[in-house]
């Protein structure tokens, strides 16, 4: 089992939830497995209203965020994990069964000085689009059959709780809080928005078709806060250098 | 994972389920996890006429038997699990943890001779009672935290189900095959019931009281099927004893 401390480092993601028993589900499945922090982006008005009235998990209910968009959701995570019941045809992430991602999650929340993590699940019809999949270091994949992959979104959401308090004891290296911490999704974003303005500033051709593979591309790294300071503070350099270029271009027009 | 011959020996067992929705949500995990056998004990019956309409696990659904009570249910097999949230006051059989009771099911899986396992959930309201809880040679825990035991029933079984599938082909034995085959719940049964006659013909004080402590007495032996046709002779040869005797009296008077 995880302590009530590591079980508090965990942020359960529902993005676009349509039907209010499955949120409620979610919501019940947390509250067994003792992960008590529920975030949801944008879902249907009226099913977050109705399964906040559900009974079985009234206080992860009563608790839960409520965010517009998934990047906000997981701004301050470190290590955001989806879940996929197929694999993305192209994976932006690496997939990992279950039972191996949990165990580096767990490592991840146990080593790391206050690392978040996020789980994040996508809409019951469509699962997490290929946007939102780009927001993940790793995707989960649960082991169901070829024949029907595909769960329903509370019984999801229970399998991986139990498996990653499953054992989790036993698992837990010995001294945590070693490793630098590692820079949140918050930090990436900004990194990757200064960049992206960077290049644009730099007249980088076709940068709009480009954007999501830089962002991948900077996802990737295993960037700790302090690494993020660092890249900022030379991206920032070389954004106000040509952004007084330009303006000073215009001036001369 | 669990081969399909492997798979087809398990039994999901739900008794008195009262929601449509959970039973359901169970065959829909059931067919995302490959087990197809579904036995309803004495279900409400609108509630299991309206789940057979549902789409998600129809042809699990379409498959499922109805029995009138669980010794019906679980007469074939020769390893009936329970599941239950808290553990009874006075466990009937041994409690595990869901990961070392998997373990444990999976290896009687593989290694008995067309060995059959039933795992049976309680209703919603009021899970397995004492007396159905008597039919199991084994209960599972899931890890869920005191503060909020109870599962939703279709969580539950997407967690057990899962569970079974995680890791079994690891953790398969090199030699299945081996071992002689156990008995199975009914032939456990129809000796428990000539053993309880006998005593009943023996004029054993208080028998009505002492027939459950009996029948766990006997399903706690790990007897193959053999040995329960050497004891069903041997039992019978002192009933037929008894009842001639009886008669014989009776004749007299």
């Amino acid at each position: 089992m995880l302590s009530a401390d590591e079980l508090d480092r965990f942020q359960v993601v529902l993005v676009g939830a349509r039907n209010p028993l499955n949120i409620g589900a979610a919501a019940r499945a947390m509250s067994n497995f003792g992960f008590l922090r529920l975030r949801v982006v944008h879902p249907f008005d009226a099913a977050f209203r109705e399964a906040r009235s559900a009974v079985d998990a009234a206080p992860v209910l009563a608790g839960a965020e409520e965010f517009s968009n998934l990047a906000e959701a997981v701004a301050d995570c470190s290590l955001v994990v989806g879940t996929t019941a197929v694999g993305p045809r192209t994976p932006q992430a690496p997939v990992r069964s279950l039972e191996d991602g949990a165990q580096a999650i767990r490592e991840h929340a146990l080593c790391r000085q206050a690392a978040r993590v996020a789980l994040v699940f996508g809409s019951e019809k469509t699962g997490l689009s290929r946007q939102e999949l780009d927001y993940c270091h790793l995707l989960l994949r649960i082991p169901t059959r070829a024949a029907h992959r595909s769960m329903n979104l509370g019984q999801a959401v229970a399998v991986c709780l139990y498996e990653m308090v499953r054992g989790g004891r036993e698992q837990a290296p010995s001294a945590p809080g070693d490793g630098e911490p590692l820079a949140t999704a918050g930090e990436i974003e900004r990194l990757s928005a200064v960049l992206v303005k960077t290049l644009q500033l730099s007249g980088y051709p076709q940068l709009a078709s480009a954007e999501e593979k830089l962002r991948r591309l900077i996802r990737r790294l295993p960037l700790t806060v302090d690494d993020t300071h660092e890249w900022l503070g030379l991206l920032r350099q070389i954004e106000w250098k040509l952004e007084s270029i330009a303006t000073h271009l215009r001036k001369e027009d």
